[in-house]
């Protein structure tokens, strides 16, 4: 069973909500732009769902939903931001957007990120590069959901990357990746109906392959990217800890194991050894490396002889990452967003309490 | 049956035949170390097992050895560097060092690369800037191998990525790895012991799941890391486009099915987009972030974390990228390095050829 909000109504509701936990006005509506652009782009997991569970952590006293946000050191290209505990869904785009301006007066920009909290989908914030002729790059570490290769603990989140390209007449290119199999998202998907997942995706408490969605509540973990090592999952492992060093240890956040959780009723860590999430940006001005027009040209170039390969028998074309996002987007602007019934249940008791109406 | 040469045998014959075929000595040495750090860190595909081949593409007239390397575009923390189609043994050292000194003036430094060759391993590259308390990033394109997801048709090389981080009483994290399933090195130890692959390394002309090691040369493909699209190949085959996207199109090189073949017998791609093969480095100064002793400190604490991580029932323990290839390289460095006795004896032939002995 689904429901479905347009797109202004959820909005709309959403900044309400934000305000109602003390966010000023203009973070509100950064906060929620940023978290429905989830929806928009298909990514269920990271929108409006989780909405009630921001205001967890503003109600655990774990989200600082007035945060000073300010840069604690940096060099012309470069800059570490101290997010004051604050909803990364704030902090994120206050980040981006330095990274975005020293890449205008130097070429690139690169900001890492302290003692802030989970931003939403990355994509939304590499975007913002794209607009100004800039090649975005977003990633953030999170609670630790996976198990390296070889390890039965799990120490890393599920990581994700994203590099948002511009094109020219072709739409961006857009790749944002959890450095996992499979997202998180997917794994509720097949909790919610109970069936089973393909091998390579989870591991049980033990680090034996398991086909059981529910594994992680037992104490099992997500695998990262290749599954194992047969499949090159020492590879999807590299590049989740990649994420973790740039985002957490470059900017004095935490890292591995230590990554505070999102559900604020879990307990925090012992010995941390940061402040907050970590989160990481780049912003490189296209035309700090050749003609923007040129690169664009490419680009589309790239693009069409990609998307006219000779496809697989059974599928209709290649996709460009960033495709699938892009036709969700379009289609759920226009016909509106649906959500699971517990979702839009969630929110309307969520309303009630706010005196906030969805 | 192999046989074993030591790490300084190899290095002079290498450097004798590089002097052999015009290159200046400086260059000679320089692509020589370059070269046999892959055979050090047993990437055996990648090292002086290529050296006949780099020698074909210089009698082919695909390979410039005294070339005229130099700047095309820059800013304060970016340039786009010619490499005159000069060897990228030799091209990527003179970028690699322009990343490093914009970092040290501006706190990044990122050089894209047109109009070069085969550069060997990313690592070696990556770790020059870990010498210098900065973080090393380095990626190339290469000859389209690798079918995208949902694709029957090669697009993409191999791409790999290394990023090198430097800790404190640590040794370095290197991840350096090919945005495949398998490198095409591991394909070819199936191929010499006429051995079937596993599920999700390569797939036949017609884009179906294959076991054949042999299968590249029938029109086959590897895949990208996943494997398939259930497993996440749409992620291997996004990372791969981005090296593919920062090396080519940010530098003017060719990119997708248009790069150069390795093989100097492979005729060239028809209507190329661009100049030679392409590469990307990167350079970040840790204290353009953080006190580096403080982040240090903190790496060496993610990777004793790690290390002890309780381990999968099979394994001694959970291993930090790059530990294998340094744990190789003290062995070889050592024990001396064992080539298979055809590789042996094409670099006796070629020894001969040049009246340098081996």
């Amino acid at each position: 069973m689904e429901q479905l909000f347009s797109y202004e109504q959820l909005l709309d509701f959403t900044i309400h909500i934000f305000r109602k936990i003390d966010c000023p006005e203009k973070d509100a509506v950064t906060a929620a732009r940023a978290l429905l652009s989830a929806d928009l782009r298909g990514i269920d997991s990271h929108g409006v769902a989780r909405l009630t569970g921001y205001v967890r952590l503003w109600e655990a006293g774990r989200a600082n939903t007035s945060p000073k946000l300010h840069i604690v050191h940096q060099t012309p290209s470069t800059a570490v931001v101290d997010g004051d505990a604050g909803l990364g869904l704030v902090v994120a785009p206050f980040a981006m957007d330095i990274a975005i301006e020293k890449a205008r007066q130097v070429g690139t920009g690169w900001v890492s990120v302290q003692n802030s909290n989970h931003f939403g989908i990355a994509g939304y914030h590499a975007m913002k590069a794209v607009e100004q002729d800039m090649i975005g790059i977003a990633m953030t570490n999170a609670s630790a959901l996976v198990a390296p290769t070889f390890s039965a603990e799990r120490l890393l989140g599920t990581n994700p990357i994203c590099v948002a390209i511009p094109a020219g007449e072709e739409p961006p290119f857009v790749a944002d990746l959890a450095t996992t199999t499979a997202a998180n998202g997917k794994l509720e998907i097949l909790q919610r109906k109970n069936q089973l997942a393909p091998d390579g995706w989870i591991q049980d408490k033990d680090g034996h392959i398991s086909n059981n969605p529910h594994e992680l509540k037992q104490g099992g973990a997500l695998l990262p990217l290749g599954g194992d090592r047969e499949h090159g999952s020492h590879k999807g492992y590299a590049l989740g800890a990649v994420v973790d060093i740039f985002s957490a240890i470059l900017s004095g956040a935490n890292y591995g194991p230590w990554v505070p959780p999102f559900p604020a009723y879990v307990p925090m860590p012992v010995n941390m050894p940061g402040r907050g999430i970590g989160h990481f940006f780049g912003a490189m001005r296209i035309d700090a490396f050749r003609h923007a027009s040129e690169f664009k040209d490419n680009m589309d170039n790239w693009i069409r002889r990609f998307r006219s390969a000779k496809p697989v028998g059974g599928h209709d074309q290649v996709l460009i990452p960033g495709d699938p996002e892009r036709e969700m987007e379009s289609e759920r602007r226009q016909k509106g967003i649906p959500l699971v019934q517990e979702v839009a249940e969630e929110l309307k008791k969520l309303g009630e309490k706010f005196a906030v109406e969805l």
